[in-house]
C-alpha cells in the first residue's frame, strides 16, 4: 500500500487527523491505515471511532495490529514504544 | 468466557497490570482480555507488549476490538469515549 493511505497520529487536536482521514477516503481511496505510538494511541482510536460514526458511515475497521517499536535516543539507550495500526476500508 | 479472566487497565502503573494479567496465565487461564477506556488506551497496548515480549513468549494477541462507549455524568450531558478490547491467549 503507499505511504498516501497512511494518517500518523500524533499531538495535534484529534480533529485534524479525522480531517485528514475523511479526506483520504473521499480523494477515492478504499484502505487508510491509521498509526500511532506511545500516547497517541488512545487519540488513533479516537480518530477511527469519530471518522465511522460521525463521517464515513459505511467504513468499517478490518484489521488492527499492535506492535512494540525500538527508538534510538540522542543520549543513548533505546527506548521501547508501543505502536497501533489501524487498518479501515469503504 | 467469566469475568475473571479480564483485567481492566486505569491509572495505575503500568506493571501493576502486566502482572494481573501475568498471575491470570500462571494460575491456568487460556485466554484473557485487556479492557481500557480513553487516555488509558496506550497503557492497555503497552501491557499486551510487555506480557508476551518479557514475560510469557507463548502468549499472542488473538484479536483486538475498538468501540465507543457513552457515559453518563452526574452534570448531565452524556459523553462518548473510545474503548480497546484486547484478546490474548497463551
Amino acid at each position: 500500500m503507499p505511504e498516501d493511505n497512511t494518517v500518523f497520529v500524533g499531538k495535534k487536536p484529534t480533529m485534524n487527523y479525522v480531517l485528514a482521514v475523511v479526506t483520504q477516503f473521499n480523494s477515492g481511496s478504499k484502505e487508510i491505515v491509521i498509526k500511532a505510538r506511545g500516547r497517541a494511541i488512545s487519540r488513533a482510536v479516537d480518530v477511527a471511532e469519530i471518522v465511522r460514526h460521525r463521517f464515513v458511515s459505511e467504513a468499517k475497521v478490518t484489521d488492527i495490529k499492535i506492535n512494540t517499536e525500538s527508538l534510538s535516543t540522542e543520549e543513548g539507550p533505546e527506548v521501547n514504544v508501543s505502536s497501533i495500526e489501524i487498518y479501515m476500508t469503504k
